[in-house]
């Protein structure tokens, strides 16, 4: 049996731990080969398999990234994408994938699996946003850089008694935002769920103000405001379709000057969200999710994604996975309401 | 309405998270009074009842420790310890408590409902081995500051070739040892649950020095040999009978340096794992633990306790939590076989 | 004896710990009594006078920021405000002052020092650009920060072969971003004494990309490029009449991606350099540099700054310190050559 | 020319530092060529020469540990052990050796400089207690992990009015004692220097109960009572001399427990001290001090040490530097006298 592993989509703490005990447990356990399948789909596109064992996973457990290179490509929308990728396979032998990835990665997983790819998904994504899964890991690392930061952020907030907007990731989906806002006491949390009114906005700093305290804001890099006001500098689209943003976080320390008259800076926390070495919690997931992922390929379970619910690692079809991106419920952000301002 | 709020047993980083969003939403939305119980059931029994408002949880949030203290006091064991609770509880009007603690607490809590004290339960502790909970606050970062242990001390272990052991949190559980030691990479990980076999440990150990790579071996404070050696050099029992041990740690340097001919050193991380900064993740657990408990007590829903079941909190009898201690399932510690060695 | 302490210009982990050690030396050792100027020389200006005991500073060494508030208010900018803050001090009976403050606000107090204040100076800047001292609290803190940034984003880079830009604090100095590119491993480092090349910056970039590593700049904001391209969005001056600049970090990116055709982002780290806890070294200085300059004021010895030289701390005159900026050596930075592109 | 690197002792972040930057420097400036001594004067007696090259050090900036291993072993003590050494280098070719390590290492570098090994010593070491330099790398990364330990103990200390040990490296020195002890803001330090009497280390920690606070207490593993009293379980000499301690924090935590009637726990920090990643000061400081190494092999300035002086890398007799152990002046220990209690 010879086993191929990609990852796909945006780099995720955790990729690494997920890669190291697929390998292990295949190898030592069931007695599997390995292969590598470089730079997710583009790589499957092109044939860039590379030899994968033991000695590859070892000392990688903490490391972020990936070692196998990753990339946005999507092969739906190559000519002959899905057929190529199949050719490549056969070609080299491989018998079962592990496709390690996100929304888009494993909506393509999907695809392939109807067509009659024998794979096994594994949800990866630092914005939460995959259904049928309590958490992805690369999740929990991200909110703590985020919660972090926030933590510093209010001890200079304080002595000058201005405002700090930091911008965080998550373009669909609110989930960073609202964990490390709430983790790190900010008093006001936006979240693309929810289109947000900067009149309000304002009111919330000004009220935190008042009491001598200084407000910290915590917007989704997706967040967008009630009016579609014309903040946006960047727009492009990926092969997913996405459109990427950027600059909410600038706009809003602009209005949130320009209408308060009080100084607002901004910090926008980027790639540091999804780089370095992956938190305890995503270690013990990612590496729960590699072994059962394997265990899933050596019973032939093909077209599940390995998913968590409650303390118990399952497996659900991966169609449910991919069918709508899992958003902020609004009861859940309402919740945390008596916190804000 | 009054409400008073008591933390008993070990501190637990998450503590003033509760704190802060039982008396915010308490007087925010239902405008709730409130007292602080201080030292646990010590302060009870005594009458240390202490004023507490929205000035008194400003800025605690990422604090450790709890601002009531606490203590490991049993009040069932003293003479009239229920009435006397009783009256100092009457005396200062205190309609209802919310009592934030462990095993010991929460089953204090649970006779003291019994008997008639309206009282919400909620779940602490780093060990992790409450039922009816998923998890609870303060294990997250104990486990993230035993792992950041294990990491760093791979590099030196290898630099040496020599074993190092590291000493950890859980008298009766397993948790922190099993999830640091997965995610540290550790070699060899013991648990209470499972009795260990020092030749065993020893060759798991050799055989990590044979592929050249040096060993971690991950003991919690607990974990005992097979056969009963003699290694305790403390055995005192606190008031719920609990027998406090130590020294395994140091033990296991010894063995296994008297038995391998090689090296082996000790860290013993004690309360560092339980002071400090809560993880993001403890600290939004316990920011809707209190969120839930505050709830239950407007709804009268006394005599219950709140939960984590999967991402929803849900109310759980008091008496199911402190029915019996949550230990490792042998499947859980199992998965995990194949990283051994 | 009476002292005042005052802390101005932008926080800067430390600032408490100065406080801290002033005070608890003064009344402990002295006898003397304090009082806390709030809000910088504005405070000064409108006699913001508050009472500063033991109490006051207790626990406050490990936080970041200033229990005083600081501004960038400009006395010498106001009509007759040498004298307002005069006639303050006097109306409070301080005898003395201790500034705890950055080029900015040292000057003010070399020339209050000229007109007759009694006051000692404590210098205090992430940026590390005061003469007359080896290094200031607050930048090893900041340095700190930047580089774990630049770590995590080294395996996010890999994964995905871009470049990644990291903007660092530093409008008139590159100690930040030579300190941080340096122990991160960056492959650019760009600092506002020296001009760079933009076509020179790509090649590096590429050389990067050819032995297959993803390449990481690191970037002063106030870097500029040789040619003086109109990249910068804001300019706005504040009292001291120093230019606000900011975007270089987003600019790059753009270049860089423009002229290499390979995807490059952008972090801006922003005020988490300055917040949150300082580093155990800033401490261990702010605390030294405290009670050298208490000790100053209990020998009338005015018109000074305590500095550090190597591992002594010294007292400098005042003038010393702030006849010039502190600039990055042109020979320290080609040291490092071998290790860019 | 042929250049050999050898790291000896007890292993230090930032070894892999200065390996890179020798090696960088050495191929990319001066065209050398290099080989690793493996597993420090051990591998030199037993000819355990390895290849290295540029890609032996790529991504080892970050890393803990040294890639050349390391031993405590003393050639000098082994029969014919300079002219095993001197004929293992000349089998291979080797022209000149760049030693890093700490005292002892040093020492025998020394010696083997006398006898006419052409050699440049980096000296290394955690305690910081080598002279002729300000300061050695590794210190600082030690100093910042014992002090987030002291800063988690502050937290749970307080929540229980308990007495909390900290036992931390520094057999000889009490340096990195010191250092976290300030920058912690502990009650009670003790060093090697200063022997101390229990019963002023009980009063202390009482004076401390009665402010309402709780003590921490920083012993560096080589403190002793002045009384001698028989505390020290293990006595074990290395190949230097020197005497291996252990217990000093648990015989404190059982001293003060019985002393003042009040609970005392401890923590070991052991070996987490010394591993994991170095500060950014460290790797500054360790890639300087190898660029300047190399630069010293270039001119052939053999049989020095380079140093930091001030901010300055400078180069000193080797001799100068092992002449004796650098130990806490008596006066810097006082200076902080205020803070204790």
């Amino acid at each position: 049996m010879k086993v191929g592993v990609l990852t796909g989509g945006g780099d995720c703490p955790g990729l690494n731990a997920v890669i190291r005990s697929v390998v292990r447990k295949g190898i030592q356990e069931y007695d599997f080969d390995f292969v590598g399948v470089r730079d997710g789909w583009l790589g499957a596109l092109e044939g860039r398999i590379v030899p994968l064992d033991i000695s590859s996973v070892r000392g990688i457990l903490p490391r972020g990234g990936t070692i196998l290179g990753s990339s946005r490509t999507n092969p739906l929308k190559h000519d002959d994408g899905v057929q190529r990728i199949q050719d490549n396979l056969a070609a080299h032998g491989v018998d079962a994938l592990v496709v390690i990835g996100g929304e888009d990665t494993l909506g393509v997983a999907t695809e392939l699996s109807r067509q009659g790819v024998n794979l096994v998904g594994v949800p990866k994504t630092i914005d939460n946003d995959v259904s049928a899964t309590d958490f992805t890991f690369g999740f929990d690392t991200a909110v703590g850089i985020a919660t972090e930061a926030i933590d510093r952020l209010h001890t200079t907030a304080e002595s000058h008694m201005r405002t700090l907007v930091v911008e965080v990731m998550g373009r669909h989906s609110g989930w960073i935002a609202l964990h490390a806002g709430v983790a790190g006491g900010a008093n006001v949390i936006l979240i693309p769920e929810r289109p947000f009114d900067i009149d309000q906005v304002c009111e919330l700093v000004k009220s935190r103000f008042r009491i001598n305290y200084a407000p910290i804001v915590v917007a989704a890099e997706g967040a967008v405001p009630k009016e579609g006001e014309l903040f946006l500098r960047d727009r492009t689209l990926d092969e997913y379709g996405h459109v990427r943003l950027s600059g909410i976080g600038e706009w809003l320390a602009q209005e949130i000057s320009r209408r308060t008259g009080k100084d607002a800076r901004t910090t926008v926390l980027g790639h540091i969200q999804r780089g370095g070495t992956p938190s305890a919690l995503d270690r013990w997931l990612a590496t729960r999710f590699g072994l059962h992922a394997i265990d899933a390929v050596k019973d032939g379970d093909y077209g599940k994604m390995v998913a968590l619910h409650a303390t118990e690692i399952v497996r659900v079809p991966l169609a449910d996975a991919t069918a709508r991106t899992k958003k902020v419920d609004p009861s859940l952000y309402d919740e945390f309401e008596v916190f804000f301002g």
